[in-house]
């Protein structure tokens, strides 16, 4: 059985990136003194699936920070080749979330990291995320691309844990009963 | 000098009400045997501010929760006659944030609890909100009235406290820098 997770930031108004992408308003206000268990969270994931909107945002990137099989959801880029210098560790396909997720489970993998606001939402749609870790910047942006989106019918959820830091960020888990 | 705090509840998605203003998917999930700090929140306000939609719905309750003066912020309503059961506690007035803030503290309050969607908003762009005690429920609506809007600018926060309750509910307290 694969399940999807999702660890993510968001502004306190629910917003992971500003209208055009941005997100240096989240990196500024990133302490590097805080753990906040990212490592802890990729070590036991088998892949990434991301949208077109975290790709190109993370292909500016110097160096690719991912050492795991990467998916990028995209009708666009499916056609179009893989960037050498990540041949190998990404692949562009153009595939439903459960069709993505038959995919990486015919391949052995079941712990999937889900990432990207539009991707989020689609596999939440879907039923395909099994929790959720979501750090809560202390920041009003007004404006962006929202974490969550519409969904067929209410969704429960059941708080596993929730911690702050001294930067201000509040990091709740959540599991998604199936 | 006159402040404004606000105390409210939200679906992790950012709802304070579906579409149409229902709230019964917050009631049924207030577990009545948490204290989530509203009797100890309210006991330093001196007044409450709300929105139309905030008033219709408490209107409809059978007893009128509130022991302090309210001002129901409405265009449409300004013109209206107070009903008979709620005169000398309730005023309509058609004011801004800045008008209304200025109206009490000239009757002597100087902490105004600022409730509903709208008017937290409205009080927010005009930088009369000092600090929000924001109450997360673990669920997701998919749609509905949104706690947060556009802003002016970023707004930054202070997390003062943040809390979990064994319901699931995370109870975070901002305190917003002038």
């Amino acid at each position: 059985m694969i399940t999807g997770h999702v660890f993510i930031a968001t502004s306190l108004d629910g917003y992971i990136a500003r209208p055009d992408g941005d997100i240096r308003w989240l990196l500024e206000r990133d302490d590097p003194r805080e753990d906040h268990g990212y490592t802890a969270f990729i070590a036991d994931k088998d892949a990434i699936v991301m949208g077109r909107g975290s790709y190109d945002m993370v292909a500016t990137f110097d160096t690719w920070p991912y050492d795991r099989p990467v998916i990028v959801l995209s009708r666009q880029l499916a056609d179009a080749p893989v960037p050498d210098r990540l041949r190998g560790q990404v692949r562009f396909v153009d595939l439903t979330p459960a069709e993505a997720m038959r995919a990486l489970e015919r391949e052995g993998a079941r712990r999937v990291y889900v990432d990207g606001g539009r991707v989020v939402q689609a596999f939440l749609r879907a039923g395909l995320i099994a929790d959720m870790v979501v750090t809560t910047v202390p920041v009003l942006i007004g404006a962006g691309r929202p974490l969550f989106g519409e969904l067929p019918h209410d969704r429960d959820l059941v708080l596993v844990d929730s911690r702050s830091f001294p930067s201000g960020l509040v990091q709740s888990t959540y599991r998604l009963p199936p």
